[in-house]
């Protein structure tokens, strides 16, 4: 068993570091708050005897030695990086709970055949920088490291930079590692754990997602002096494209959800018909035919919307994947983690994206979930008991240690 | 006649200060581009021999004496700052054209009965602190001057700080100043004059308005892992506001408008379904009943939208005036003057809001208008012909003369 006590404090302890408005966190990737979150997590890392390396996309690495020479790692983490608004839980128990568990085999004197590497990869949330799950798309080769370093937030600011900035672009090559296995332990962020009293989620698969990123080009004009016959008005074509949005996902239940977070105006003046909107679509479905309907009919919709208007309409994937079936060898081993300690466990299919989606490009890969209260997540209110956490910890534990071999 | 010339040159100097990125001007109010474009202004003020008085509000008057020292002046003016994304001529065509004619005072050696008063109000635009027309509002007593101090911007910074950090808050008291009379002179900003080949727009009135600042509360969640059925989407419901704008604006045609320039989404992030969406509705007639039916009907049915939705709705107004009927004799002066010089003219009712409408509360006011090219303000783009330029500042100059007594 791992101690239960000691990755709460320290989910406690990370908290800290990047406080938000209303008790979660703003630690986003790439900030000074991220290189101190970091900072502190090496000093654990090293505190626990583990040796670090980071990549070129700064994610970290610290391995905990196997006894045979040439086996390869498993892999187990998460990320530290988190929303605007976050929680305290959403990635960091995953990557906390990666360092309970080799914390764990010290206490215990465990040693396994194949080394153990904890890993917190760079910019998960994708808030600051399109796409999320950036650093571990670079790693399976599905990104290129080029394009990821030119990726911009809403400042301008460049993730190369910004990387380069908080000293944290490692010497690594991206994605030279080899994996045995990658697990990852992970709030639900989604209602249906709790609803059903399930301690734990067997996580089989990750729905698929597609973020397009809506530019649409109308004309600047005075809002008071303009006819409205004479308006090329984007706002108002936006907004048909959100209720449009709603209807496609609506109309695709169940398995499917669509919506819209972030949105900017320009010139963003009070008087002034917006001259460029851009917005970004999220879409996900853990059906593939659904999600590629959903894509072609928005796309669709979108474009007759702004032409009745005269409205530019240009898009451009900002994010992608496709579903995602987890290692059934895995999560059997999961499944059969959760038997052996005794704690009520369900299938379960990732309604959030993970680094774990792309780790499974490259490696036997899956998940490990516990509920949240009320299903909410990207919300500073993301809550979870320290009951759930120990549980989510030990099943992650135990199942690692089977792959692992001890 | 006044010096065509001599006008297009000061409007051309002027523009070179807060350069837009695509010809206009970005020289939004309180900046430093602003304190600049004052400083240029007060040279040529003191030039042409004017004596400058700053109230605590940072309004510019700039006064050529009368004869009669009991003689109240005749103010004439407009505004220096612009839009984010402006024209070279809103705004400042009306000041330098102020300053062309009591210029041309001078070359003629012509004195007059009343004191002339060219006059730069502060925050027209209302770009940055919102509402429009904030200086000549607390100057006709219409506005509080702590309200329109504690004003805040998107960053948070106040009115009442930026006006002292450019160094532009006078010493004297706002509104303290009492007029004969109130002219300015003003591009059309829509799209009547230059369709109708007239040289010259007589404005009789103008419409009213209302800003109606909507902050729109909805539950901040995971675009991905929240169903649709449990989401408290303020997205969408402020996609249904903005839909429902258009089609009471389009219920009333002709003579109302309707639509939104300014929206915030928070946290803005695009896997985050948004907790907090504030925009600004723009309404505007010349008939006081559909301006006061629109607001009603606007603000009930947003009610009903976000009921529906489960989304918290606070309407907070943030402008307001009612429709403006201009001095009947000024106005007559006005018609009168673009008869003698021989231009083609017709009456109209400005669609935008300007610093008359507020002074029109204290004294006799009236404004001149000329065309630009596609109606087209508030962008970049805007143009007009140097030929507009001399004539309506030709007029204003024949009725400030008229009205001031040679
Ligand atoms: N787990 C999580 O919130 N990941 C962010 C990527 C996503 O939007 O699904
Ligand atoms: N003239 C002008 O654009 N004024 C700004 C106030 C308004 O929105 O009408």
């Amino acid at each position: 068993r791992i101690d239960g006590a000691r990755l709460w404090d320290s989910i406690m302890e990370m908290a800290r570091i990047g406080p938000g408005v209303a008790g979660g966190n703003n630690r986003q990737t790439l900030t000074d708050a991220d290189a101190e979150g970091r900072a502190l997590f090496r000093t654990w890392c090293e505190a626990a005897g583990l040796t670090l390396g980071v990549d070129a996309m700064g994610t970290m690495f610290a391995t905990r030695p196997g006894e045979d020479p040439d086996a390869l790692p498993v892999y187990v983490g998460s990320h530290l990086d988190t929303q605007p608004t976050g929680g305290k839980y959403d990635g960091v128990l995953g990557v906390l709970g990666a360092l309970e568990a080799v914390r764990s085999m010290n206490d215990l004197g465990i040693r396994t055949k194949h080394p153990i590497v904890v890993t917190n990869w760079t910019n998960e949330e994708g808030a600051r920088f399109a796409p999320a799950m950036l650093a571990s798309g670079v790693f399976a080769g599905v990104i290129d490291l080029d394009y990821a370093y030119g990726r911009t937030d809403l400042d301008g600011l460049s993730f190369g930079e910004e990387l380069e900035r908080i000293g944290w672009k490692g010497d690594e090559e991206v994605g030279a590692r080899r994996m045995h296995a990658y697990y990852e332990l992970h709030i639900e962020q989604g209602p249906i754990l709790e609803a059903e009293e399930k301690e734990i989620g067997v996580v089989t698969h990750c729905q698929g997602l597609w973020w397009l990123e809506f530019t649409l080009t109308g004309k600047e004009a005075h809002t008071g002096s303009t006819p409205m016959p004479m308006r090329v008005n984007a706002g108002l074509a936006m907004a048909r494209i959100f209720e449009m949005v709603q209807e496609v996902a609506t109309g695709e239940q169940p398995n499917a959800v669509g919506g819209v977070g972030q949105v900017k105006f320009a010139p963003n003046s009070r008087n002034v018909l917006p001259g460029k909107v851009v917005f970004t679509v999220d879409i996900r479905s853990p059906e593939q035919e659904k999600l590629d309907r959903m894509r072609a009919e928005i796309e669709k919709r979108a474009t007759t919307i702004c032409e009745v208007l005269g409205v530019g309409c240009a898009v451009e994937p900002v994010g992608h994947f496709d579903p995602v079936t987890f290692a059934p060898d895995l999560v059997a081993t999961v499944r059969g983690a959760a038997e052996k300690l005794g704690y009520s466990h369900r299938d379960i299919i990732s309604g959030a994206g993970h680094d774990a989606c792309w780790a499974a490009k490259v490696a036997p890969a899956t998940m490990v979930m516990c509920p949240c209260v009320d299903g909410l997540s990207h919300n500073e209110a993301e809550e979870i008991t320290p009951d759930w956490a120990e549980k989510g910890a030990n099943v992650l534990f135990h199942a690692v240690l089977e792959t692992a071999g001890v």
